[in-house]
């Protein structure tokens, strides 16, 4: 995420201190995994203002459990490095000053080894604290539960980092070798399915971790909806594109249409045209698009523009969240290890609710009732990002599986594209 | 506004032709009043991409009547100069190329008396209207409703723009002459007045005019609230700066805090300090702060910060609404002259909802359940603008009585200050 | 002149009061003359940050006699409104703070009835002056010289920046109704005339007024070179352009290149092709290009292009000079009102020297040797400008004629187009 | 140099294959042992639009030769790899497309290692080259000499560049370790030497290699002028800061004042100031100022204002290639391996001509008479970049000693402070 929010969790996410301890040495472990394939050059670069380099988010995770799990919590801990301080801090003005954002690429210095250093000392530092009576604070255990899920917003944010990075390299150098398998030839048609209205709860309702962004848990009235059964594919996306799409003025949102007039967007991010083919970089490199999979890497002004195309809307969060209530919380998300949206299998009901591609939704990100952000440098920023960007459900093809949750509420700003985002349409039942 | 929303209302507005006609003159008639102490380069000049020049307004407002009310209604109505529409058209890409925006004060030409023999040629063929059986018809009577409130929006930009542009002379002229009276020393203590939650109807009635974006009228659940029973003052506001306000990045939303920063902002738009002294920029030129008059030319993120500052947060425009329900729609609006905010009354219950100073809301701009714009020119923008933009409610002291209602929509980028802006506390109950 | 460099003369300019006093009033008058074609709005209106408005102009010329002659020189001298020396002033440091440059526009206030008030009082003020002993001092007319001077540079500026406000008008207003006479079809074919080289005697020899960039008078060698006889005609660049001149970046600056390229720019300043037909805006209002005559509003990048183009390439100002050593200094110049380069008349030798349009060199404008600006505020600039500029020679169709000069050094940026500059061809022979 | 001038020198450089030879493989290996002491990532990252990665400076060096010679000259050459050519053209537009200047620093691929492969393979036919009889024909010796000059601009350029990366780095490394020796407190006072006027032959002699902007070779006339006898200090610098000399705008070219008021400038690029005391960022890593060493990292703008404060001049390019006739060419270059500026020695006449720091001259980068640049892609760019550019005279600390030359040319933009610039200051005599 941009700015991912983070929060104290307000309930114990784990029950005991192994499971608490698997699962951040688990998370830490797939950390070091993902940026495995990247040489020293890759982890080092950065893309643009909203991307960051692998090693910095190497060691800002890293910083995150020093700064706020170990020098807080493990009595006697001594720091890495001071000033790693000024070089990790991403944006908590509580901790001081830091490496301006544009210039996290600038970073050559600690090397990629000396990350890796700093990542061990602090895991060490992390089993001495399990090896304590203090793994049973539940203040600590909160804060590393809370660790995990950062860094585990971060494992994605590495992928869509690299993707971004590697798609601005003139060689168009593939993340992972291989390749998808043949690509699909079509999916089902686009069905909607029909939702009650009423007087709907909405939110964490306290059972495991989440983030504050998620309560208080509050009713909401709905209006009877549909949503569509599926993500909308390649092929839909091409059908307007050919039909004018990215011409037709009346089709956007003011702050839309001038975003694709002054950028000259025709296109979805990372797509390119080549001798009257339309391709698309990806993980895996350059590729043919895929007709069946779903459209990915699209604004929120595209997805509404989309929406508005089709005679439909995009749905509300609070409408998604009442589609996924009885929906399992499983897709392509990273264990699938598929790095890219796939075709929705066949079946009834709403699929790929969670998994392939993030979901734009109509919702802009803003608090629920009797929000209040917590005091100090965590709470500092709850609702720091409340202005200005939309709220996106489900998860994609870069999220830790343990990471989606039916709240969970993912935000970006309206033109952003270089996440998994996608959408799924919606209309008036 | 910076883009105001225009709409067909759905409901014949006034009952008779000559009710019609008679507000349709007084409007075009009060927009030339406001224009009169303005001589032809204060007219003619642009102070910033937000503003338009009065001659603009005077014009813009004319083709809006000639291009949909004359020539679709009037039959053998002809265009006054075809070269206008280029000139004039704001911003409805049905109606084909126009002036760039920030280019509106290189219209030098045609002059203001050319702009005033074009309002007068339309007024004429407006009249002429009135005189056919034409005037019956529901559909013109609905756009000539339309195009009076579309006047009365602009009647406002007007004074805002005025201002902005006097506020750039470093002779700080003064739109009206002769100042203010001696300002009040103080108001009363600020007071939170309750109100209870539950399921509460929201938006247009169907009575008289309205725009569309306040339909459909549609229930939503409040929990219970309190809003302050008066706006916050000059006296508040500079406790806030004396406290930091402005350099504390904890109470800031993060484009809040990346705006005043890279802005330099550290008080009200038009205010400057001369030795030690807070003055401001006002229609009637350059004053002493009053500080029992409410703030004013104040951001959605100066509003936000307060309200985190003090504690307290920004209404919901529902609650806002809803706290609106039994009051009357008066107050110090464009006919008491005033021109600028003014301290509260005494008195029990909230105050100040109508007039003085439009109010921050934390809602976001966004369409209400079920609302779909219509086809045509007209319905073009109608959603075109809901996104990245706050609502705001009640009126301020430009706005012409008439046009409050208890279920207007402003809308303003969060960023936004040259309008009448102010704000009222509102807390959970 | 973007920035006119201004200089006490050194010399005596005129010889008698009554020659000084009538050069001034005259000019004074002329001035006034020049901007009685306009409205207030076009007088107030500043098209871009090169150009001022027409208002301002005539404040700042009055403001220059004012500040620099009758403060100092006038004992008992009042001046007309102290906050005029922050608006006027224009780039004075020593003078105090100013209106920024890209703010003149804004100036609505004083109107341009007060401008010809201020004009009419300082006009006054310096009749008296002359009916005054202080008339006789050498300081004292030396520094009226250098009012006129300046004034006249403003002179030609005013009719330059309408040109550009007037271009970005939809309507395309004529500064002046009428129009030229037809065309002449075509000029006598392209000649180069010899020169020797040498040692050559380059600057103001002393006699009658100049600005100090033209001094000391100093010996250069040259080797010998050859003069195009003539401007280059629009029918040439038209050549030129479709020759895919534009489009061949080995013809190019890199500098220029990269202003092409990011501009867009395709064809001279002012030219628009409508129909398949090039037309250009003049102060005559939009016309058809006139093949035959000189091209007018190109950048020191075109001219250096269209030079490599053809094989040849610019002269250095000193060639310049000296080729004008015998040429009688006289052209179309202000007083003949074309307003607009005119073809070449026939006959033998170089034609067009003064006159028409500025001619861009390959000379950087820089200090001669031994140069050193003089103190104070008319001196503290002499020497400011003197970097990223390019030196161009002659006089053009704007150019009051009585400022044209054998050794005046005209300068503007390579990329700026809006004054009346042309090219001529040189060649090593 | 932000744009070396390539160019084919006129005149056979070496006399035997076996001294260009060894100057070629010297100098290629001389490059990989500047790039030693850097990282991965400190090769790859790129400071600013400027400067290029280490990385590349590597790579666009041995495309030159791939390009330059042996595709044209060694039959049956096979590119390394294709993709090269995009990934490494500088700014040759017949060469084709390329990576955009300041997206250098995201070529992550291909890898330090690989681009390590990619030299040794050019190397290897290199060396094959000598080993045929093309290795006698004098094009093809004159484009090798050409190569092995451009790979030591580069040279001086990737010192520059990394400095420029490392001063951005929070952690200041260094690069190179152990620091200077003690630094010297003081220099002689300067003092002033005489040199005549007169006419004097300027340029290239066609002795030895050089570029063609030194030819050709031609007289000028010299008025009498002295000329400094070292370089301006550290210690004078602070006297002109402490002076209040970037305080006043009196000293400043407009541009100048413009450029340092824009940019907040009060001191040399990499200074900063940590608790009153001056500190300079060095490729030793940061140092305390020393105040007998030449001051280094300013602009043209600087150094012309301090001159002016000093009540004198800059030199002429011409003056500085006369008093440096009868000098030999030796001083701290990159063989002294001093990689910063140092005190001057004591002694005589002029010193520090060559070596330590760059001398801005008050000479525009213009073409000398005759000069044209020659065809295809190599003379494309000969007199490409002769705008807007100062020359500066000598050479640095980081320039290798056999490239200096009494006529060379160095040119740089006058806002540019990141190589190794200084200045002398001159005087009319």
């Amino acid at each position: 995420m941009s700015a991912p929010a983070v929060a104290s969790s307000k309930v114990e996410p784990l029950t005991t201190p192994s499971d608490l301890s698997q699962s951040l040495f688990r998370t830490r472990q797939q950390t070091l995994s993902l940026a495995a394939p990247l040489g020293a050059e890759d982890q080092a670069a950065q893309a643009n203002e909203d991307a960051s380099p692998t090693k910095w988010h190497l060691a800002h995770t890293t910083w995150f459990f020093e700064t706020f799990v170990l020098q807080p919590f493990l009595p006697g801990y001594k720091v890495f490095d001071e000033r790693f301080n000024y070089c990790f801090n991403s944006y908590y003005e509580t901790q001081g000053a830091r490496q301006p954002r544009p210039m996290r690429g600038l970073l050559t210095r600690p090397t990629c080894f000396e990350v890796q250093d700093y990542r061990a000392y602090v895991d060490e530092a992390l089993q001495s604290l399990f090896g304590s009576a203090v793994a049973d604070d539940p203040e600590t255990r909160s804060r590393i539960a809370l660790g995990v899920n950062h860094e585990q917003q971060h494992q994605e944010l590495l992928l869509t980092d690299v993707l971004s990075l590697f798609a601005l390299s003139p060689l168009r150098p593939a993340y992972r070798d291989g390749g998808r398998t043949h690509a699909r030839d079509d999916v089902s048609p686009l069905r909607f399915v029909g939702f009650d209205g009423g007087r709907r709860a909405i939110g964490h309702t306290g059972e495991g971790f989440a983030f504050d962004n998620e309560s208080p848990r509050h009713d909401v009235l709905l209006q009877p909806f549909a949503l569509a059964d599926r993500l909308i594919t390649n092929a839909e996306w091409l059908e307007f594109m050919r039909g004018g799409g990215y011409g037709a003025s009346n089709l956007w949102l003011a702050d839309g249409w001038a975003r694709i007039t002054k950028e000259g967007w025709g296109a979805p991010l990372y797509w390119e045209e080549r001798d009257g083919q339309w391709l698309q970089m990806t993980l895996w490199g350059l590729q043919t698009i895929d007709p069946a999979a779903p459209v990915c890497h699209i604004s929120f002004y595209e997805a509404d523009a989309y929406a508005r195309w089709a005679g439909k809307r995009l749905p509300t969060e609070f409408e998604w969240e009442v589609a996924a209530e009885d929906i399992a919380v499983a897709g392509n998300m990273l264990s699938r290890g598929a790095l890219q949206p796939l075709p929705a299998s066949g079946g009834k009901g709403v699929r790929q609710m969670f998994g392939d591609a993030w979901e734009w939704t109509q919702s802009a990100y803003a608090p629920y009732p009797r929000y209040r952000s917590s005091a100090g440098a965590l709470g500092e920023y709850n609702g720091k990002f409340m202005c200005n960007q939309q709220v996106l459900r489900g998860a994609s093809c870069a999220t830790p599986d343990s990471h989606a949750r039916r709240t969970y509420r993912n935000f970006f700003y309206p033109h952003q594209r270089w996440q998994f985002c996608g959408l799924r349409l919606a209309d008036d039942a």
